[in-house]
């Protein structure tokens, strides 16, 4: 008997645990993503603000697959999990096809995987004039605009439009904009203050606008209330029970009529599962999430199975809240099924177990709840560096980003701030350039 | 008597150093570069072949402006040295103003040091369709491609196209041309076999061609030969006398008449002053260098200097090869030269102390010349990284390009391998989203 062709889409942290739980089971693997690396989401902020080099987080997807293959190498002769770099344009579930920008793959088991993106929720002109900060390429942006602003705010004699340049707005309230404004309070005090002795620091403003009543909405009460003084403390302008109404150049206009210049807006305030090529075959549930089975088998195809962001799953009747643990037991769990269905076997549900949640606010503050324990301050600020470095593929890694956060938190200074120039963009098109090679692909051989 | 203003156009390493030798001159320096950063330009070929971040050979500039001014601001409010990141547009040399894309600078002394960028010495084609490596991006831009290639590669059925996507043709057999060329065969050796496990790597093509009869033209001959062997040895085919006639989109035109199916051709067979908007009224040299006086004034503006890439300097008759320590040194006189006018004496002409030249060839060899006595293999290796090492601005730069190092050659690996993709790029144009703001922009207050 053939071996079956296990396709999974999307190398986040569920896709590539899938590939990883599945590389010893027989099976053929197929792992695709548009990029030919894993981002580590959780520290793009660090990248935004120019703690860390984006390589850190970045790792290259064949050199994880290697090592999932070390030991599967020496009996077999082809590696246990391939590899492609492409875009899905479209799935067959019927024919079991993944139509990709490289050619139509048959498939016997599908993973999807694919993550989210931001949700812009139709607020006009956040799209186009807010940053978001989902992949690497937009962290990069992001930094790039941040120095930006303090390179001109440092040459702009006009009061009122140096004050615009040093006003960064972050958008929700939630893990991300809480890290993001607690990080750019700790770029202000750190190396800025001493990259332009002449600018007048008390001009920088760092808001945070927030639509429910307290930050952390996910984490217990008093965590987001610890929060909210902290970051009060740290000069951060706190709007709760506030909504965006527009973004326009330059400025964000809230819902009770305020407007602030403000060149820097970043929009942390909402998630969507990013569907590739599928939205109108699939139920979906809130947030376009598909929904699965208990089983994360996707409705109607019990051999399509949905995991991570993308799949809509409940514990005690709420929804799971998207952090990197899910994905990853669920990417075990998936790897387990597929299995168990190969066997003649069925699957079985999947049941998140949750260790427990920590949100780093920054300046030696975070916030963490481990079962019924909730804990704040210096020792949560410590446990989520320590459990991000942990998590981080590859010791390489790990061991440069433990260096650049030792050398942070001494020197409180950071060292990546370079701004790309816009201009040289234009050199980059050499991908596009191959584009003419690409007539007759076929992937069949893979 | 109010203190001098010199204006020092770049900040490369000529513009860098002459900024830091004046930092405590009393003058007021103003250093001017389009980027916030200086690049690292020896290691450029590092960051095209993934083998170290792009982060680490680029400092930013305001950094390394605090280390100067360390001592100086203890007694002074303003640091002695300012910067400002901007575009120089047109020079008015009798007016003594800078025209640039911030507003116009006074100057008393100017100082040009903007460097040199790639010759195409008017190939068809080769500005379009081959890559060049004088500036970070142009760098990650040929990193991209590379690996870009290589996804490709793995992908396509058709041999010819294939072998077109694994051939990597390097026009120019100078110092950077034969780096590249180790380089690339590091690489292919290295990780990426070990990436790509299914692909026959004997398809991989790695050409380099020079004009002259002989490669490292400007070293002794044997170094040449030693070098021609050494890259023979390691794969590499060395067309020597042949000239490119063409660049095409996918091939490489000979003027034997030969094509070379190529998805990458680099180009490293010339370079040219990189003149800010004054060509026209300053008498240039060869490959568009200015002419200056001995002391390094450029003719008929006694208070104007030209160093580095930028200016014509011979020694012995032979025009200076544009390397580093010639800049540096050139930075260092005109600092001297300026003080010496502001005290009302007359310059010095500048003479260039050579300390030796070293070439890397890759896999432990390359060659080298200190005085008379001319050496090669694995110390000339060791000697070159060493030294590239000890010149890298920041001690942390120098660590974990250290680190980089030992690891790449204790486990033949490397980690840079990312494609950042061509599409994102839109995202980043957070840059032209500011020029609303500044319309009234005055550099006055500088």
């Amino acid at each position: 008997m053939r071996n079956r062709r296990v396709v999974i889409v999307g190398a986040g942290f569920g896709g590539l645990q899938a590939a990883q739980s599945l590389a010893n089971s027989g099976a053929d693997v197929l792992l695709i993503d548009r990029n030919n690396y894993h981002t580590f989401v959780p520290l793009l902020y660090q990248v935004a603000t120019g703690q860390i080099e984006p390589e850190y987080i970045a790792y290259p997807i064949r050199t994880i697959l290697r090592r999932f293959s070390f030991n599967y190498r020496r009996q077999h002769q082809k590696p246990p999990v391939q590899f492609l770099m492409t875009e899905v344009e479209q799935i067959d579930f019927s024919g079991q096809i993944v139509k990709t920008g490289s050619g139509a793959i048959n498939y016997d088991f599908l993973v999807l995987a694919t993550g989210s993106r931001t949700q812009f929720w139709g607020v006009t002109g956040a799209e186009e004039y807010a940053f978001s900060m989902r992949t690497l390429e937009e962290a990069v942006a992001l930094r790039n605009h941040i120095f930006a602003c303090f390179e001109q705010a440092i040459q702009e004699s006009d009061d009122i439009k140096r004050q615009q340049l040093l006003t960064f707005t972050i958008v929700g309230g939630g893990a991300t904009g809480v890290e993001m404004a607690g990080a750019v309070v700790e770029m202000v005090r750190g190396c800025l203050r001493r990259d332009y002795p002449t600018l007048d620091f008390r001009e920088v403003r760092i808001i945070l606008v927030q639509s429910g009543d307290r930050l952390l909405v996910e984490l217990p009460k008093k965590l987001g209330n610890y929060t909210y003084k902290k970051l009060h403390r740290l000069g951060v302008e706190i709007y709760l029970q506030t909504r965006v109404s527009e973004v326009t150049s330059g400025f964000v206009h809230l819902e009770n009529e305020e407007i602030i210049p403000s060149a820097t807006v970043i929009w942390t305030a909402g998630l969507e599962a990013n569907l590739p090529g599928i939205s109108e075959e699939l139920p979906v549930a809130s947030k376009s999430k598909i929904v699965v089975h208990p089983t994360l088998q996707v409705l109607e195809h019990p051999n399509v199975y949905a995991i991570g962001d993308l799949a809509y799953v409940e514990k005690n009747g709420k929804s799971l809240s998207g952090v990197a643990p899910e994905a990853l037991q669920q990417g075990v769990a998936v790897a387990r099924n597929i299995q168990k269905q190969i066997q003649g076997k069925s699957p079985k549900p999947f049941s998140y177990f949750n260790k427990g949640r920590l949100a780093i606010i920054g300046c030696y503050s975070g916030v963490g709840k481990i079962g019924a324990f909730a804990f704040t301050g210096f020792l949560a600020w410590l446990m989520w560096l320590g459990v991000h470095l942990v998590y981080l593929p590859g010791y390489r890694s790990r061991l440069l980003v433990l260096l650049t956060w030792l050398h942070t938190y001494l020197f409180s200074d950071r060292h990546v701030r370079l701004i790309l120039s816009a201009k040289s963009r234009n050199v980059q098109n050499s991908q596009a350039d191959l584009h003419y090679l690409q007539e007759s692909r076929r992937v069949e051989s893979l």
